[in-house]
């Protein structure tokens, strides 16, 4: 039995057991292991055929059963674990093996792991993975990086186990050091940006359109099928029709309105923050989790403060206009992740194809959509491209869904809907596309209180006022 | 000479010149130390006696000039100078001395550098001076934290060059550790919120009313001298009034709108984040910043995009709509601001008396304002106040500004001209006042695709579903 399993993984949470039986499933051998026996065991009746399955709780025995270059893949909680699991593993790996973190490290971790396990010969991978527990079972798009060279070990059990778009694997090599495990921060940070923007339509098309869950459902199933096609507005139309099973009413509405977060979506506003990067969509939808969960104080301020009634609005405009806006609010989320992606690679020299990162992202992981299509398409034409803003197959989305965009946001703000998703995606498009800002004014300011100079429109150079009092 | 110095300061900028002429001018005798001789030089020929105020290059000399226990203060860019000067000095102190960084530390340095000091029985304070050149010369707000035994040494100096509200000191013992350095940090986020605000503001008097400078001077001076009163909007007034030397026109149309950043505002939107503390106006603030630098971008999509013609307004009802929306934007910024330091004060230990804050912010710095009486009043009614918008002081001056405020945003979104600072402190007040938000369909989103789990309104408990498809 020793040296024979062709892959090995670390961690049999749902997410992990799923991953090793996609990886059977595509007629390779896997070796699980867990501290936990009873993991052990599930997976070993589930997987059926030992030959094929197998785990084990002890580390040695499980290193021992794969054959080398060895790929561990661990799917375990990013943080400490991480270390204590690597430490675990390294007396018994041989040189050239390689380990592959599949959780949602912090990227300058992975640069440290990285860096730590060079030194001993083992190649260490940062790899995200997106999709869910289905997304692993079934297949998910995988974002790997690390050594290339090692790569070509891991790349046909990868490509096998992850969704297919047309085909096309959803994994590439994407880069050196951390480049996986950062773009799947920007994933995630998307994908916060993407949940936020669907929750606000979600709640428009209730208060201001009257829309009933079940209409809901229909709505945003029939969006599903055009170009808002994508995971997350399939899975809220399908929540919108789930019934609870403890009242008589609909699950969605007995569910508490405060959003945990994990962490990766304010780490991406935070990076993008040190990289001088806008990512306002994102930003905001991090703050909503945090408004969301002050729960107590949000019912105190309601009870002290009106809100205007919303005046009422024809359905099927209204449903129209969302389409458009969601649609348009979806591309400025993606054009910020994909800004903060471009300089990223830049600072850290991760060398990104923006191009291939939008296609591995066309299916199995959560913010895959038919826009992605587009998007690939985009940079593969142009693939210094500064903001997808700037790309002409993207001019006319834009000027068609802007106007309905505006009409919905200052509606939310004439009858005290909230939409700051939606505000924050126009004011970043009317401040992206205006040569003018007013920001003199703060440069101004600046020099007046601070002496910090400015530079001019109508010459080069620095300068500074003594600004007459 | 030796040891009769009652303050030395080192770092003779424009900032520390001023400070230490400051101190010289309060009765106290005082001693500058910069590597440049020049400076030092600079410095003796203003004080004009040098019994007052004498400065040398060499450090030994400097410290062996001062009375016991040394106060020592560095007015140093923030970053490895400070560590570089503080290990210079080192060799010379004595147990007991005292170090006050005066500049924009990040508070987690402040930490180490406490600690570190404290091992060789120097006290160490983080001491936030916000007013510019001009505060540190006439007075500006000192905030300091470190150890509370040594602060008698150094309060009768500050108390003495500190700005003056009604008589009363702007400057008091803040906290233990880093939390002087942590409220000027929040100090200049909330700064960051008030300069786009009042950008935000000038752009839409210029481009929906039509409002020349003159105009807009003449409104910002009057706004100053009621409930807008503010150092902020006084000066706005002001830069709208300066000539340019170099061309026959309005200085301010000719400053190029690229908005510099030193990291302050940066810092306060992060750690923001880290906390979970929601401070939207001021993360957008950073972001128009980011923004701005983009301006060859800015350029390009301006020419491939249209902008809606605004509609004409009023100029009168503009005038006075945006003074409420001001009014109600800045009391939305400065509750972010003080929500955080409620909380960085549990998370740190600092135990801040936030009343004390909103007093010493009453005049000196940059974000002094009429508004710091009345949050000031409203902290000590009630020291544990969660939210400013919670407090009976504050309802009704929100309640008459908001409707304002909903006009000017929708005004804005409908007609492209981009007010991202006001929309997002409606949104914020939009939200913070919802009993209800739509995020049960985002803890339902993350339930659906990552088994995350959800709480539920009726009952007890953490939920999962099996969702259907």
């Amino acid at each position: 039995m020793a040296n024979t399993y062709d892959f090995g993984l670390v961690g049999l949470g749902v997410m992990g057991r799923n991953f090793i039986l996609n990886v059977a499933d595509n007629g390779f051998t896997a070796f699980g292991n867990d501290l936990d026996k009873e993991k052990v065991n599930a997976l070993i009746e589930e997987g059926g055929d030992t030959d094929k399955v197998n785990a084990d709780v002890d580390a040695s025995n499980f290193v021992s059963a794969l054959s080398k270059p060895r790929k561990i893949m661990l799917l375990v909680p990013a943080g400490k674990v991480v270390d204590i699991v690597i430490e675990s593993l390294l007396p018994h790996l041989d040189e050239g093996d390689i380990i592959i973190d599949g959780g949602n490290s912090f990227f300058t971790d992975t640069d440290r792991r990285e860096a730590f396990l060079k030194e001993k010969g083992i190649n260490f991978f940062g790899a995200g993975v997106s999709g869910g527990a289905k997304g692993a079972r079934k297949g998910p798009s995988i974002m790997p990086g690390g050594s290339r060279d090692a790569y070509q070990y891991v790349k046909p059990i990868f490509e096998a186990v992850a969704a297919k778009y047309n085909g096309e694997p959803c994994v590439t090599y994407l880069g050196p050091k951390s480049a996986g495990n950062y773009v799947k921060m920007v994933h995630n940070g998307i994908e916060y940006g993407l949940m936020q923007l669907t929750s606000e339509i979600y709640d428009l098309l209730k208060k201001a359109g009257g829309l009933t869950n079940e209409e809901q459902h229909k709505t945003f199933a029939e969006w599903n099928s055009g170009r808002l096609q994508s995971f997350l507005v399939e899975i809220t139309s399908e929540i919108l029709t789930q019934k609870d099973d403890l009242t008589d009413g609909d699950l969605v509405d007995m569910i508490l309105d405060k959003a945990k977060q994990k962490g990766t979506g304010k780490w991406t506003s935070q990076n993008a923050m040190d990289l001088g990067i806008p990512v306002p969509t994102i930003d905001i939808a991090v703050s909503m989790r945090e408004i969301s969960a002050l729960k107590d104080e949000r019912i105190k301020a309601d009870e002290i403060y009106d809100r205007p009634s919303p005046e009422s609005v024809v359905k099927d405009t209204l449903t129209s206009k969302a389409e458009k806006a969601l649609y348009f609010a979806f591309i400025m989320a993606y054009a910020q992740g994909m800004h903060q992606l471009a300089d990223a690679s830049k600072e850290y020299g991760y060398e990104l194809d923006l191009g291939e990162i939008a296609k591995i992202w066309r299916a199995g992981c959560i913010i895959r959509a038919a826009l992605l299509a587009d998007i690939t398409d985009a940079f593969k034409a142009q693939p210094d491209l500064p903001n997808l803003l700037l790309s002409p197959s993207f001019t006319e989305k834009v000027k068609e869904t802007v106007a309905a965009t505006r009409e919905l946001v200052a509606y939310g703000a004439t009858n005290g809907i909230p939409l700051p998703g939606l505000s924050n995606a126009l004011t970043y498009f009317d401040a992206y596309t205006s040569s003018r800002l007013p920001l003199n004014m703060i440069q101004a300011q600046r020099d007046y209180f601070g002496s910090h100079t400015y530079e001019r429109l109508d010459r080069e150079g620095i300068f500074h006022t003594e600004w007459e009092k």
